[in-house]
């Protein structure tokens, strides 16, 4: 029944962001601050983080190194920053000034972090780029310290089934987004500035089946729309209300550290 | 921000199960095993159901009792099972000839279940018919004795944010299910064998949520589709891999009974 046969296929890390057409587009998007991030994600995913202070923190999919340092602004001891692109790791050694801040490139799907060594674990929008979740999320079950959380956000599975866009009438409106291919999970290739940017779709139950699996409890799962200022600012940002354009789940490692 | 304010308003129970014309129409999608249920949402619950020999059972939302018979032929100690509606209650009475399953004529809404009484709830397919969720998920997990479990389908979030139906082309294929409105929590009033009937609209996160605020543990979520073996019986239920139409969640009240 599976309609992607090229799931099964084991394939290298995507490296994208060091594509300098799609790093040049990535970049401009994000100091625009014209994506959603800025409106929707990053302020959903960190009213639900833990306080910071003190904390040993692990940052996987760092970017530009935005989060390590907000991390460290709010009191964060230490914090490890992981991501594949060497572009975006110059950028963000080059914006950093903090030896709390250790970054590491290395492939999340490679990276094996040390067992019991962090409170908090972040990942902003980087897994709907690995193939393989499970053994990913295991690690980093065995890399939280017992009662440590795991917060991360991905691009919402209804946005990744079929990522096609809004289907919209002939003056442009938006009419609905048309959900497809749900249940065939795996590799969606998609244009995002480039050719070829892939991206791999998987279900709302696999993504919170795949933390209860790893051993984790559920704490929340969020499903969040546009910020009330986001939307003063932005109006046009209405039209996320009406499908979820991003999933974050916070999970923790039963037990007392 | 909400578009719905009609959700806002008390209302009195629905009970579109005693509609003679909407009972009717159910009653032969059911004993024709036309519908989704036999197909997609039977076999999903009953998979994640723990062993019910010797358990003590309640099932709310009964309707012509089919699970309580289920329950008792799979060992059950006894059940109760509530529903509103008077015209499913006596055709289940009807089928029925068992001391160990009581039937109970309430509104779910209204239903008040003894403390610490059970060790599985469960309910198919009606808490998209209740307005308030978070009283009755408390009264559910009440009612439970420590240890004990929560299994529920409802439609998917995705079916009751924009329940207008598949988009077909001008032959009849359907291209994509159109949502809409997911933010938008509240009142959808629907055809359905008759005008009027009446789901309430609510995320996988406010489902979710609403069982971790009450105390309980999230075990697992799934987002069945069609079975195997139904999709060899009726193979237009491919479509229903398109979407998920169910969803279905596994909670335990935590403890040991």
């Amino acid at each position: 029944m599976k309609r992607d046969s090229r799931t099964d296929v084991r394939r290298e890390p995507q490296n994208i962001y060091d594509n300098p057409q799609f790093f040049a587009g990535y970049r401009t998007l994000r100091e625009t601050d014209s994506g959603l991030n800025g409106a929707v994600e990053i302020p959903a995913l960190r009213a639900l983080l833990p306080n910071l202070a003190d904390k040993v923190i692990l940052d996987l999919g760092c970017g530009f190194g935005e989060f390590a340092r907000f991390a460290r602004q709010a009191g964060a001891a230490a914090v490890t920053a992981v991501d594949i692109s060497r572009s975006m790791l110059d950028e963000a050694i080059r914006q950093t000034c903090d030896a709390g801040i250790i970054y590491e490139r290395v492939a999340l799907e490679d990276y094996i972090p040390p067992a019991r060594s962090f409170d908090v674990a972040v990942s902003s929008l980087a897994l709907h780029y690995i193939s393989d979740l499970a053994p990913v999320i295991r690690r980093i079950y065995a890399a939280l310290k017992p009662g440590g959380q795991f917060v991360f956000s991905v691009e919402h599975p209804i946005a990744t089934a079929n990522p096609q866009g809004w289907v919209c009438n002939d003056s442009g409106q938006q009419l609905y987004w048309p959900l497809d291919r749900y249940q065939a999970e795996g590799l969606r290739e998609t244009f995002w500035f480039v050719d070829g940017v892939r991206k791999y779709h998987r279900t709302v139950a696999t993504y919170v089946n795949s933390l209860l699996a790893a051993g984790f409890r559920l704490e929340h799962l969020a499903e969040p729309g546009p910020t009330a200022e986001a939307l003063l600012r932005r109006p046009a940002l209405e039209v996320e209300r009406r499908r979820p354009p991003f999933l974050v789940l916070v999970a923790v490692r039963p037990g007392t550290g």
